[in-house]
């Protein structure tokens, strides 16, 4: 008895960070892939913007696209400048009509930011020498800081996880357990996982949000080359003994996966998170056992799209 | 009470490395930024100044006029060295005063440095060939130098902690507790942050500096999306346990805080130090609590603000 | 006996993540290279290739056959462009047929995705110049992220670990143990290494395959400047005590290895694997003790390969 | 009394990778720098040499030395290549002695290899355009690596650590300790140090070489603004009880330090080692105490020079 209660304590105390404050409406702290629900701002203004972050995190045609665009208006800006500086400092260049200069300058800009210089047009006194040598120098830190993120985007170590859509309520040995299934998505192996699950819910005595570290079978697992079932035996001294369906989704119950992982490529720590709202859970099922085909050169494969597969019990 | 007694001494044997000399005049090992004050020398000169941890320290105008003037000096170092061999040297130089020469040695030289290379101005004999080649393998390494640290200051990793201004000592649970609060600055989240406070008090009986390391109510978070409070319950076995205001201020307490934490953009662990001196502590106040808003869109809301606020009790 | 009882129950519950169903025929989940040998599918189809870790992998001369065709693809790529524009939008363009003038246009590309632009060829109209300097910054990103690949694969952490041919069944101490042999392969040295050794085994009893942690005589040393020598003792709460040759090879054994080590030259963290598969084990054996001589100048030497000696008993 | 038992078993079965042999000659496993005294072989040839591990470890001088006659050497192989092709297969080659057109075509090289090109000399056929394509790739590509290395090299993380030129067998308390002290040579600090010692010493009973971790007054430290003095307490339990200075010697002592740490700068694990032979220890000896100035802006300052300083009681 004494270690039920401890347990119960200890599931008591989780403190996950998201604050004991009751929301009238359905919350969800994290969204299911991944990212945190919350938004903090100074005086009703997002802060901490943190260009580096951001610039890993967009899309790659987002990405392609910020780079073209800023190209093409620092190559201007430098067109400008060569412009009012006079077409007639330059060496090399056409004769033409003024747009016919302006464009002229504007790939010498170019050539000049990347540094080809192909030398059929270059500045002849001092002014647009000064400009371009600056301009050569610019292109080389901004290329680098450039090419730099590209490179940090193309070798970012990531947790590529792929969890089951559901998770369950199932048999599990003589009692009921809630269970779901994550596999590693990528070739590459991931060593050491280990999982965490909290069990975010209202707590109608105080009014207040709970947060419960759920007891798993397993927490740890060395390798994950297949799939694994992470499960939650709902003993009498998990937080989830007891409750029903109507009454999970009544507290607003929301299950947040904190995965922990290292990858085989760089050996680096990765995490990765999920969260899986009351709605987002199936009561009753089973989930169907992934198959595991051994092939004629004695590897074994599956199918990761059986992950999802659950069974009605 | 064993336990108790258990405590004390863990607590009396804190060591964080500060020595335990009394200094006569008020001293202050962290400064409110984090950094440590403590110079080392070797016979009177600084030792160790370490160019890489410098570079990455400056501020963004220091290390681009830093880079701006090195090149300058470079590109004058080698023009001299290029007027000394004789403009007749070179192909594509216009004839002009010496002064012009100059200059145009001046931008060869950089149009080298930088490999842009346009050519309307070239080495034509063996030593100025010779001195332009290694110019540009100079000019390579160095900034390939220069865009690595540019690159390693862009994505250094960090935690930006919102310290609250001032520590409190508040009204918690049936006792009182010494309190501060932090947030993530920035839009990344910052994961298993840990957090260790140290009193650094003087000792009247021993006239020595003694460190104790504060139990604290929680000392790991999960996730910090809002704001942490740390609490330090002032229970019997606490150093501050019995102390007033006044005590604390004649025994010159510094409040050292160490923070350790996991950042999401590349998985690394930071730190963050920070500092209380019995100064900045408010006592008998209570912090406001921080609103967290739900928005239209089922995310979360707080305005950082907000962290400063106490009212006195 | 109730320690041995624990001890049972500790090594039945191991968990590595293959699974436990019994295959047929026999299988190898880990190959001597240590590559896991499980294939990860979408519906038939490879999921999850990761360019990167792919990137990483392959050899030097398939890295650099690769980095090589892809260069004449692209300059190709951008000749037929340049040609399709016309070759008279082009200065310094030699007069000749289509075909000298299509190679002028394959090395103007070149020289352009290079950024080493001679400029003897150069574009002299709008579209031409348009193209040529998306080339460049195209160029300066693709080499970016080439060269970041390169230096990736000549910096990749990696414990490079010799491990004795086969591992052997000996006398130790007044019982007999499981052994094999491991050294480090490079100059720089190994830190804080720990192993791991897993016995995967056919369960007769219930069909399925089980996973047991071996007990080792040690599983971690502090440095690895010589050899290693891994013993499990085969105790009577040993997976193996009682087992003979011909019940190991008919439970289809595997001894998977696990070993976790800090590189001394950039102090990253690094992971090695190996299987010995029960054919890979002789009985009744002993290694031959590794001869370290002492040199001349006072150093110690070792010749690697003596790892792999035996003797029958 | 159990408790000692205990504690000597636990200090018996050290074990640091250095194996049991009792050589006849003296033997140093760590050299006072910490590069570790050992050589591992395949049939007499040195094997696993890292390109990278030492490149990373030589000399500035040596470093810039190998990246400059590696420059000279390729593009005086080019040179030669383009010599053969012959000098007539290139643009603006100005006329002159076979000497005179070599040296121009290893400028050229040159111009390629840097991508500088500023395109006086251009190869005006096929095979030249081909082989200079290749070498501009190929400098693209060498100079990443090298560029890459030099970065490596100026931002490897290191704890730069100022040991005590000796160890001293001291007062310690109402016993002796065995002392050193410890200091950080860098302007940026270093967190939780950590520190073992290990007393490699013969077994005359056994006639192989004992290792023994010996106990820490303090084994870890939060911060090393000062100097760090660690000491271990020759207790009963202790393997330095009882033993005399020539004891020590005839048995061949070897204090191995091994320090790991986390510096300031990208917040990095680092690792040091260093070695005591017992020549290297002094017998009745006591550290005079560091001085700890404050200064005028409340700052605290050291000399390091003072670290060494002892004397004899």
């Amino acid at each position: 008895m004494i270690k039920d209660v401890f347990n119960k304590q200890k599931t008591e105390t989780a403190e996950i960070g998201f604050g004991n404050k009751n929301y009238n409406e359905s919350v969800r702290f994290l969204n299911q892939n991944g990212t945190v629900n919350v938004r903090r701002k100074v005086s009703d203004k997002h802060i901490g913007f943190d260009l580096y972050h951001w610039l890993l995190g967009i899309s790659w045609p987002q990405f392609f696209g910020l780079v073209f665009i800023s190209y093409v208006i620092v190559n201007t800006m430098f067109a400008v400048i060569y412009y009012v500086i006079g077409a007639d400092k330059f060496g090399g260049l056409d004769v033409g009509t003024g747009s016919e200069k302006f464009y002229q300058l504007f790939f010498f800009s170019a050539q000049t930011l990347t540094t080809v210089g192909y030398g059929h047009i270059y500045p002849n006194s001092v002014l647009p020498s000064t400009i371009s040598s600056i301009e050569s120098m610019l292109g080389l830190m901004g290329f680098a800081l450039v090419t730099g993120i590209l490179y940090g985007r193309f070798s970012k170590p990531r947790a590529d996880l792929q969890y089951s859509n559901e998770a369950i309520i199932a048999p599990y040995k003589e009692i009921t357990g809630l269970m779901f299934r994550v596999a590693n998505k990528k070739q590459n192996e991931l060593i050491e996982t280990e999982c965490q699950v909290i069990l975010a819910i209202n707590n109608l005595d105080t009014q207040r949000r709970d947060f419960h570290f759920l007891d798993l079978e397993r927490s740890k697992i060395n390798l994950l080359p297949l799939t694994w079932t992470v499960v939650h035996p709902i003993e009498d001294k998990s937080p989830l003994f007891g409750l029903s369906e109507v009454d999970l989704k009544a507290r607003d119950g929301e299950f947040i996966i904190l995965i922990k992982s290292i990858t085989d490529t760089y050996f680096q720590t990765v995490y990765s998170r999920m969260s899986y709202k009351s709605s987002e859970l199936v009561w009753n099922a089973k989930f169907v056992p992934m198959k595991q085909m051994s092939d004629k050169d004695g590897s074994i494969s599956i199918n990761l799209n059986d992950i999802h597969s659950y069974t009605k019990v």
